[in-house]
């Protein structure tokens, strides 16, 4: 078996250690006899890993105890619906801070249901390059979240730091982001995540909701669209993704077993000078659009100099195990993305393969 | 390793041989160098198994080609949401027939959403002992569809044949016995089910419509639920559950090689003959108050003369390695539940047992 450097957006690479642990027991698990696939959610083993789970994210991102923890299906995209129907009641609104393709497609939804306002967006002939600064966000008045994009997967952009708005709580889609760095939850209403990119597999979404916008949620919606309900039933109110759940146990545990959320920051940041800087050394040949206080450390995004160079540069990766890095259809260039699976050693391939390739054919 | 015999109400028991494929493949699949669950949705890797399980259970299901069949998240409950959102349009209603709990919260779900109207309910003190005479269903005029649940997991009655209204289509909720027999799609607008009990592991859901509801269904609604843009997109407007569809791929093809909808058919009647004769035989000790043309194949469901016999026959049927017989808390009793992954042999296992238990303890 051969395996390659796995360098795809999401779904992404998992850290092996919890594949081979899956492989191991995917027969008989826990000695119940059973695959983890075939167990009820109601069994007393499935409901273990599921409040465990919990436990873990709330101790390593360092949750504070007046939020609740979902774990749902749908991904993000059925959050971008979810949000406005629980918390903005009749006669109210939210803004929104657009930064990039998902944080779009989350006001495009949030306006099919309800009356809200942009409060800023840094689209640029269809491209996002920066982060707004505070000043170019404009709330509406009496708005009941501020919802933005931590991460910005397609085009390479990061919030280095997030805005506080006092009474406002800031609702914000970390997809590609999510326990990628320590983070001050203060301003955070509600976070919301796909698992596939720095938890587990595909199939399981995070909601971390502060537990007063519970309270004040919108009654009178379908029980499975309801955060009052699922919260109330701890996430089981019908049956969950049980697989992508246990998998995310295993990926929490290896991420307490490296170390927990300060050994991963660090290592993101290295990993992320470890890239940057060999663009900072080739400005002309590795060309990013992307501010500089806006480069995202999980989604790195550059350019060539011409399109045979782009396709060469991703057949060359290719031949050195280097897969995944093709940036997607509405950006064009590389993306290579180094969520927490991908070590220091991945990363360090890449760079090095990225300065030869300079030097070849520069 | 000692595999039990799974008798869970779902998430339930697997083809062993498309555990075992899983577990070989699980670190390196296609020779990718990568996890099936690491792999990107767009991959031409992933696309590949997506539309072959589309296409397997279209051929498998003998599904006409005026049906679109999506695999999406959210479970069966999500669907009791999405159906009058997509399929009720302003002024329209729709016919609910309530037969158990699952339907019950369908009928719930879309009470919050749109006027719809109760056409027939099976319930007696909270529970359901029969499918309703089609004279008992009483439609509302001009109804967009009637909704009904084939199969009632909790309290084990089926629907044997299915009423035909011409003009209104049936929506159906086939989660606990999709793909377990023969089905005339010709009465049927919609059909829908969670994977976890015939298809595969929990977090797909599949929805069968016809294309002309899809065509005419409601605009406006978020991208993520609206039939039209999910039938649009494929199924691929977000990342789906991709580890359940690689799993439910390998649950179709397990289904063709036994010899496809006819042998499953065939070997469901046969299981559930089985254990139907033990309870007929007995009927003093092992206490059915299903009506007899209404008994589930899926789901058989019995009582016991005492709640210490109950307790004797889960602990004893689980020193004989059967598991997952526990009736739901709102049925009481013992149920076992017998997919089409539950072969002759294992359910032949259970029969015995429930004679020799009768001749102990009768």
């Amino acid at each position: 078996m051969s395996r390659v450097l796995n360098f795809y957006p999401g779904p992404a690479a998992l850290p092996i250690e919890a594949l081979e642990e899956a492989q191991n027991e995917l027969l008989d698990w826990q000695k119940t006899g059973m695959s983890v696939l075939e167990i009820s959610h109601r069994s007393k083993e499935f409901d273990a890993v599921h409040n465990e789970t919990i436990d873990l994210l709330k101790k390593i991102y360092g949750i504070p105890d007046n939020y609740s923890v979902l774990l749902l299906q749908g991904g993000a995209t059925l959050q971008f619906a979810m949000i406005p129907m629980n918390l903005i009641g009749n006669g109210q609104t939210a803004s929104y801070v657009v930064t990039g393709s998902f944080s779009k497609n989350a006001f495009k939804a949030a306006k099919t249901l309800k009356s809200i306002h942009l409060a800023c967006s840094t689209e640029e002939d269809g491209k996002h390059f920066r982060i707004p600064k505070p000043e170019e966000i404009n709330l509406a008045p009496g708005s009941v979240y501020c919802h933005l994009t931590s991460n910005n997967t397609i085009f390479g952009t990061q919030w280095k730091s997030f805005p506080e708005y006092g009474e406002v709580p800031l609702a914000c889609d970390m997809s590609s982001d999510i326990l990628s760095r320590r983070v001050d939850f203060k301003p955070f209403g509600l976070i919301y995540a796909g698992a596939q990119k720095n938890l587990g597999p595909a199939g399981v979404t995070v909601v971390i909701i502060r537990n007063d916008l519970v309270d004040s949620s919108q009654e009178g919606l379908p029980d499975i669209l309801s955060y009052k309900v699922l919260v109330s039933k701890n996430s089981l109110f019908n049956t969950p993704s049980c697989f992508g759940i246990y998998m995310m146990n295993k990926v929490l545990k290896w991420v307490k077993k490296k170390g927990g959320l300060a050994f991963i920051e660090q290592q993101n940041e290295e990993k992320a000078k470890l890239l940057y800087d060999v663009i900072d050394e080739n400005p002309e040949f590795y060309v990013s659009k992307v501010e500089k206080d806006s480069r995202s450390f999980m989604n790195v995004t550059f350019n060539l100099p011409s399109e045979d160079l782009l396709t060469k540069f991703i057949e060359d990766a290719k031949t050195e195990n280097i897969i995944g890095v093709k940036g997607h259809r509405s950006a064009g260039g590389i993306r290579v993305s180094i969520y927490n699976s991908n070590n220091l050693e991945n990363v360090r391939v890449v760079s090095q393969f990225m300065k030869r390739f300079v030097e070849k054919n520069g």
